[in-house]
């Protein structure tokens, strides 16, 4: 379950991860549910939101690029990077984008 | 429906609208769809993506921060900001990012 996430002033940083699922199952709900308990300890992890219905929209939030590189390098989740290439996601895009201004209700 | 959005080269910017639906309807899913279609014909609109379970993420892509302000400034989608704020959404959170980087399978 998400909701929205509770972030600080900007600048922070976003990464945007769009996807379709392959028609595997292989591991994939308990692999999501694991990397998000292993994002959340990362240094500069500030929050985490999704939503999927044909496509999937996860958005992570980060303090800065170094925070965002070093999840990138963690070796657990380098190995759900290569089974998400190989076997969970027929299609994805990744976006790492620099959070200039927010506001809400 | 909605698909991954195919973007140019970065830099260019996102829209990260990430929100909590209130009870009503009241004309939400009409509106969505016309918002959609609007923004579409605007200048510098670059692609949609959405998704939709408790949270809902949709994130638009804009070639620049002025486009996004035109776009803001639209006096229909005025009406339906009127409306998301009193009516659509319990809760919501706009957020204005510049995609520096990007990749995919």
């Amino acid at each position: 379950m998400s909701s929205i996430a509770t972030t600080p002033k900007p600048p922070y940083y976003a990464v945007i991860f769009t996807s379709v699922r392959a028609e595997v199952e292989q591991g994939y709900q308990q692999a999501a549910k694991r990397m998000l308990e292993l994002a959340e300890q990362q240094p500069g992890f500030l929050g985490f939101e999704s939503a999927r219905e044909e496509t999937g929209i996860s958005v992570s939030y980060w303090s800065d690029l170094d925070a965002i590189k070093n999840w990138k390098l963690n070796a657990e989740h380098q190995q759900a990077q290569i089974q998400g290439r190989n076997t969970w996601y027929a299609e994805f895009k990744v976006r790492i984008a620099k959070v200039e201004r927010d506001y809400g209700l």
